[in-house]
């Protein structure tokens, strides 16, 4: 007799891969949307999620000389039309402030009043306004180079929004720096691609791929834009930090400028690095599963959590004694530098509802103790990495002494799993045809999601900007990145001509 | 013969309050004003200040049982509208969207286009967002208390700005939580303003006044506000926290309903409590003095900084290196639960100029080395809460090892200093004619700011609101706060009627 599994998230991912990505957020109480149109509520399992990767990634950049300072959060308009491209990149989509209060009008309906003289930006980025102020603190070589990020919010007015994802606020780090020299500036450029690409892999258990956006996908205004891109189980790109060199052009409208040691006026060099909330998204379509999901033990806000099991009263007190025993010797462990991060779940529910709610909540390691466990000094343990029935019996102390190696066997499960996944669903093409097929999605019955299907090929490329636009309108299809880690030179399926090396195809987020 | 002491800062506080104000910022390098109306830029050393701040409240709003979410900066016009008094309280000054894009005219100028079918409010303060998620978030009395915490920009068009105490952008934290009962959410009110208390007092070295707000006032839509007020150095009070009761105002706007465990729907009762970064104005005018900033040690971003001093080519190699060996025999020490911030400045700058670009960014403790400082294997110290010439000679080793215990002499010396000011001018004040006279400048010469005078006057009040706003009209002087430490019983002396205890009046920022 075969019963069918039962999924704690429906649909499934193979079901309606949209639909399964908005009730994994809902069942793990992530976010919900807000009657602000494009803005979500960010709630506090999501929140904390963020604050960890903000730590992480805070230190990295206070390790690599940065420091952090706070710009204002309107942009004159006339500051965004200083650089050509960029406004031209960010003016369909600007929340603006055209006034400064608020009055009744006759029928008692608040009207704004108070025109203002020139019409307010909330910064989609801050590119210019920062400008602005590097224009007084730069003077002499001396005040070079200038390392300095944001921790701030931004708002760019999407049509079509998804939790995460992209919304009409986010929250992000804004790096700006201004170099001497070219050189350094593009050294900055590709230390920070490294330091994502680093809380991506360690932090995140996210592999990706490294490399160069072509010139139709770079940011408005750059001279070079550097990504990081991942493969999400729906096998869409998802670009999830970005690194811009801007030569001088940014400079040059800002009129950041200082004297070098001949006593020669130069033009600074900048570049602009940034990751949002957008990661969280990333981590929900890299790790979770069809229960629900599924938290790296480095960023979960809560590692272990101890699920008391009793029936009578009498059990009750010595079950929580014992529990709460051993969340204080978990908490004396460390992980990944920090204290192991354990709660204790003496809610009044019952016990399998409690355990599947963690189990949405994606943390890490799931802990039942019951009178049994308590008189044998074992703890029955689950991992978020295995099934959800999949448990083990283990000795107190042997499981809190080894509590570090365990949370980091999930850790490395999790990035050998995702990695797994990208390499079979990443294929060499050197067929037109070939490709096509690749991206083609299989027939699907009526009024059912398009299936999963596709994505990374790896393929020749002559470079033309017309080329790509074709394929994106045939196929949805584009060049995530030219891969720093080069292939071989080769043939451009497309056009026959020849190709320096291969770039990364795929639909993307 | 006698010379005049040069001060760093000029104007000094005697002769230009407001303007040495100014000065100090600028010394230190804390902030400056932007291009945007009303706005700052919060520089590095201001913005670390500002990150202390944020790491100590946090953990004490996490350690009383408080998270932290987000929600969106955008505010719906209906919203407002929710609760008469607050919309009456914020209409006045608000940024407010209007449209969605930018288009160029005809003349090739930018202008909004896409008109929001309902203006946007950019968030003056949340609850009436933050009420709309509660009511969704709450249900029965097991849902309850809902403890949440934002950390946000907000915005109020403020018409006259001073950077960090009154800016048209700010950053702070706000507050939000519902409870089943009346007795509860004036608890988690109490709660909080000792929260925050404590942290005036511990952290910032910095004195405060806990009471309540007479009705004027008090939030708009608050049934009671509660606040910690503090004196400058110019004799005026500063709030520097409020915490309101807002009893069932807010849920009976945002229907925050729950089922109690009588099956019965109740209106939960909810509070509301922010501070800002107008706290470091606080700590600029409670500490700083005409040399220039003074920083509480722990709050300092540096707490310790080294300075090098050579001649010779030969010298500067073995300087450095001890200077070096001295910061990390430092850092390895403690003070307040964290490692020592040392700071060692190898700028090839003049040793005169760099020591006052210390004393000015108010670092507590000065260490100066040269090559006979080594040979005796001593430090020589500085504290900056001493005269910038009250130098001495300490044996390294032993002033390591006392690292922990000079940091807290200083800062229990500013908080020493703190208090006695504010003795020195808090006067218990019975005859109207001595009240008028007390806050009533005394002559200055033309063109001259007026004289620092007057104080906090501890008087009673039978508490008229009409009264109040003659007195308010009279001398610009309003009740602070009705102190929660109960004086005796009295008479009012404006009235003669009998009053219940005195109350604080001050001017104010």
């Amino acid at each position: 007799m075969s019963t069918t599994p039962r999924t704690a998230i429906s649909p499934t991912r193979d079901e309606n891969y949209a639909e399964w990505y908005q009730q994994v957020i809902r069942a793990a109480d992530l976010a919900e949307n807000s009657p602000v149109r494009g803005c979500m509520v960010i709630k506090p399992w999501g929140y904390a999620l963020w604050e960890n990767i903000q730590r992480v990634l805070d230190d990295m950049f206070k390790a690599t000389g940065h420091q952090n300072a706070y710009f204002p959060l309107f942009i004159p308009l006339s500051f965004l039309e200083k650089e050509a491209a960029h406004v031209e990149g960010f003016a369909k989509e600007c929340a603006v402030v055209t006034h400064h209060r608020l009055q009744q009008d006759a029928e008692g309906k608040l009207v704004p009043v108070g025109e203002l003289e020139e019409p307010l930006v909330v910064r989609p980025t801050s590119e210019t306004i920062i400008g602005d102020a590097f224009a007084r603190w730069v003077q002499s070589y001396r005040d070079l180079p200038l390392l300095i990020n944001q921790w701030a919010n931004v708002v760019r007015w999407e049509m079509r929004t998804r939790m995460f994802l992209r919304t009409a606020e986010f929250l992000w780090q804004e790096g700006h720096t201004a170099h001497a020299t070219r050189e350094e500036a593009l050294e900055e450029t590709m230390r920070m691609l490294e330091v994502y690409a680093t809380f991506a892999e360690q932090w995140m258990a996210m592999p990706v791929i490294k490399g160069e956006k072509t010139a139709g996908e770079r940011f408005p205004g750059a001279e070079r834009t550097f990504c990081i891109e991942a493969m999400m189980q729906d096998r869409k790109a998802l670009q999830a930090g970005t690194s811009h060199f801007l030569g001088q052009n940014f400079s040059k409208a800002s009129e950041i400028r200082f004297l070098d040691q001949n006593g020669v006026h130069q033009y600074a060099w900048t570049t602009s690095w940034g990751t949002s909330t957008r990661l969280i998204g990333a981590l929900i379509m890299t790790h979770s599963d069809d229960d629900g999901l599924v938290l790296p033990p480095r960023l979960a806000p809560t590692q272990v959590v101890i699920l008391p099991i009793h029936r009578s009263e009498q059990d009750r007190s010595r079950v929580l004694e014992y529990c709460d025993r051993v969340a204080n010797e978990l908490r004396a462990m460390r992980y990944a530098d920090r204290p192991v991060r354990v709660h204790v779940d003496n809610r009044d529910e019952r016990g399998g509802e409690k355990v599947w709610s963690w189990i949405k909540k994606g943390v890490p390691v799931r802990i039942e103790i019951g009178p049994r466990d308590l008189e044998k000094d074992a703890l029955f343990v689950g991992r978020r990495d295995r099934g959800p029935r999949d448990k083990e019996s283990i000795p107190r102390a042997e499981f809190v002494a080894n509590i570090a190696n365990v949370l980091q066997s999930i850790q490395d499960a999790l990035l050998e799993r995702a990695r797994r996944f990208r390499e079979q669903h990443t294929h060499l093409i050197d067929d037109k045809d070939a490709f096509y097929e690749f991206f083609t999605a299989p027939p699907a019955p009526e009024n059912a999601p398009t299936p999963i299907h596709g994505g990374f090929a790896l393929t020749h490329f002559s470079g033309e900007v017309e080329l790509e636009q074709r394929i994106k309108d045939d196929l949805g299809v584009t060049v995530r990145c030219i891969p720093l880690e080069k292939s071989e030179p080769g043939t451009c399926p497309f056009t026959g001509k020849p190709s320096p090396q291969r770039v990364v195809w795929a639909k993307a987020y």
